[in-house]
C-alpha cells in the first residue's frame, strides 16, 4: 500500500509523452497529488502547483511518486539526488521504472538509514496463492480487448467515477503498473510467476459486499499472442459477473505483432463469454467500450451507432462521453 | 542441460509412490540411467542395479538425479550427507524438489569447491524473451487436456517414442519438472514470469527442419481456474499444427476444484482449436488420448470406440495400447 497524498515527481522529462504515468494520476485522481516536482528541462507540466520536496511535506505529502520515464535506462545522478533530498525530508518513494529502487545502492542505504519504503510496482510485494476457484460474494467487472493497450484501463476507471457519484460500491482494481500507481495498491499481474497469476487476481477482488463491484483492469488480449495467458488468468482468477468488450477500430495489425490482424467484436464476444462461464455460470457480455481518438467526431458516432445496432449492447467512448451508458448495463 | 547418463537417487523413499519422478524417468529413458542409489529405509526399487556413487562413476555416470520426493519438505542429513559424498566423486545434480538445492549451504559450498553444477529444475534458469508471434519453421504438437494431470506429458512422450522408432523426426519438449529430469532439458513454465511464458515455449519450439515435429509438453487446462493462463500461453507460444485431445473419463471433478465439473471433449476441442487458431490458422484436432488405467478393458474399449464414432477421430490410450494410430493422424 502507498500511502498518499502523492508528490508527483516530472524530472527533467523532454516531452509530455514521457510523463504518461503523471498524466494518468492526474486525469484519474486529481485530489491524489498536493503537486509537482520539476527538475531544470523539464517539459512536461501536469497544471499542479510547482513544489520542493520542502513544501510538498508541509502539505501533507507522504510519497513521492516517478511519473516520468527516465532517459536510456538509467537512474541519472541528477534524480538520485533529488530522490535522496525527498527520502531526507520523510517522503517514501514510488515508482514503476525497469530499473529498480532497490537496485540503486544509494537510494537502499538512504531508505534504510531514515525509515522509509521504496515501492517498486513493477515487483510483487506478497507471495500469492495458487487460485482456489472458489465463488466469492461480491460482484466483479472485467474489460477485455481486441488487442492489448485498447483501453481498458481507462474503461475501468471511468465506471469506477460514475459509480462513486452515484453513491454505489465500487472499487477499481489495479493490474499493472499505471493503474497501481494511480490507486496506491493493486497486483503486477504480467511479473506474477505463472503459477500465481489466478490466485493473484482472486487475492486482489476477495469477498465483499452483495452490492459491491471490483472494476478490474484488464491486461493483454486473448488473441495477442505474446500475453493471452495473463489475460486468460484475469477472466478465471476474476470470475467476472460481466464483461466490457473493448476495442480500437483504426489500428490495422496486434500491437507490436505486424503479422497478426484484430479479431472481430463477435470473436471476442464468443470466446471471451465462453472462457468466462468456466468460471462463473452468469457472465454476460454488459457493452462495448471504443477508443475513438483517432477518428472524427461523425464517423466516431456512426461506428458507435452500428455496433449498438449489432450487438444489442451499448456502445460507448467512455474517455469522451463518460462510462454512464456502462454502467446502467449492469446487471 | 543436465548432462547424462544419470545415477537415479532414490533416498530412504517410504514407498513406491515416493518415487514417481524416478519411475518416469525409468519408464521413458530406460537407457538414461546406468544404476539406483538406495539408503538404508528405501521401499522403492526400479529395478536397475543397485550402485555406490563411486560405481555409478565407474559406470559412466555424470548427473546424480533426485528421483524421490523428500518427507516432510526439508533435505535431511542423510541426503546431504550421500548429495555431498556424489559431488566429491564427480556428478553433478539436478533435483525438481520444491526446497531447493541451491538454498543447501552445504551442497552449494561443495558444489562451488569442487566446480560441479546444482540443476534446480523448478527455476528457469534462462532470461526468457516476449513471445514475438512469428511463423517458425518444422511442425508442432500439444496435448491439451479437460483437467491437469490427465495424461498429457505420457501422450507426448509415447508419441516420440514411436515416431523415433520409424525414423521420423521428433523431440519432445519438456514443460515441467519430471519432464526435464526425463529428457534433461526444457522450460519450467509454471515457474516463468507471466509476461514471458508464450516466449519461453517459442525458445523451446525454434525453427526446424519442414519434417520435424516438436511434441510440446501440456500444462493444466483451459478449463482449470488455477492454471488456464499457462495452458493459454503453451498454445499462442507454441503455435500447434496438431492438437491431441486428453481425457480421464472417471474422474468427477477439476483436480483440487471440487466444485468444478470437467468439460465435455466437444468444448475442449471447440475452444482449444479456436483459440491454436489465432496463431496458426491450419490448426487441427488430430486424436483422442484416453487414461483408461481406472476402467475395466471391456468397458474402455467401448467408451474409446464410442469416442471415434462421436468424433471421426482416433481415440487410443497411449500407455496402454501404444501411440500409433495417433501418429498415423499427424498431417
Amino acid at each position: 500500500m502507498i500511502n498518499g497524498p502523492y508528490l508527483l515527481f516530472l524530472g527533467d522529462a523532454p516531452d509530455p509523452l514521457a510523463a504518461k504515468v503523471a498524466q494518468g494520476i492526474r486525469d484519474w485522481r486529481p485530489d491524489a497529488s498536493v503537486g509537482q516536482l520539476r527538475l531544470a528541462g523539464c517539459n512536461a507540466d501536469m497544471g499542479l502547483a510547482d513544489m520542493s520536496v520542502a513544501e510538498a511535506v508541509d502539505a501533507g505529502a507522504k510519497t513521492l511518486v516517478i511519473g516520468v520515464a527516465n532517459r536510456g535506462g538509467m537512474i541519472s545522478d541528477t534524480w538520485i539526488e533529488a530522490l535522496i533530498e525527498a527520502l531526507e525530508a520523510g517522503l517514501d518513494i514510488a515508482s514503476g521504472l525497469h530499473n529498480l529502487l532497490r537496485d540503486e545502492p544509494r537510494l537502499v542505504e538512504a531508505a534504510n538509514r531514515l525509515g522509509r519504503q521504496l515501492h517498486d510496482v513493477r515487483i510483487p510485494s506478497v507471495k500469492y496463492p495458487i487460485a482456489n476457484g472458489k465463488k466469492r460474494t461480491g460482484k466483479r467487472l472485467l474489460a477485455i480487448g481486441t488487442d492489448c493497450s485498447i483501453g481498458k484501463m481507462y474503461t475501468a476507471i471511468a465506471m469506477e467515477r460514475v459509480m462513486l457519484e452515484r453513491g454505489m460500491k465500487a472499487t477499481f482494481r489495479a493490474t499493472g503498473q499505471t493503474g497501481i500507481l494511480i490507486t496506491g495498491d493493486g497486483v503486477p499481474l504480467d511479473a506474477v510467476v505463472a503459477d500465481f497469476m489466478a490466485g493473484a487476481v482472486e487475492y486482489l477482488t476477495p469477498d465483499n459486499d452483495a452490492d459491491h463491484w471490483d472494476l478490474i483492469e484488464g491486461q493483454g488480449s486473448l488473441f495477442h499472442a505474446s500475453y493471452s495467458g495473463v489475460t486468460m488468468a484475469l477472466i478465471h482468477g476474476g470470475q467476472p459477473d460481466a464483461l466490457i468488450l473493448c476495442h480500437e477500430p483504426t489500428r490495422t495489425h496486434m500491437r507490436g505483432l505486424p503479422d497478426y490482424a484484430l479479431p472481430s467484436l463477435e470473436e471476442l464476444r464468443d470466446i471471451g463469454l465462453t472462457l468466462a462461464q468456466v468460471v462463473n455460470k452468469g457472465a454476460q457480455v454488459i457493452g462495448i467500450s471504443v477508443n475513438t481518438s483517432a477518428m472524427e467526431r461523425p464517423a466516431a458516432e456512426a461506428y458507435l451507432a452500428e455496433l449498438e445496432q449489432r450487438f444489442g449492447l451499448p456502445a460507448v467512448d467512455p474517455f469522451a462521453q463518460g462510462a454512464d451508458r456502462l454502467v446502467d448495463a449492469l446487471p
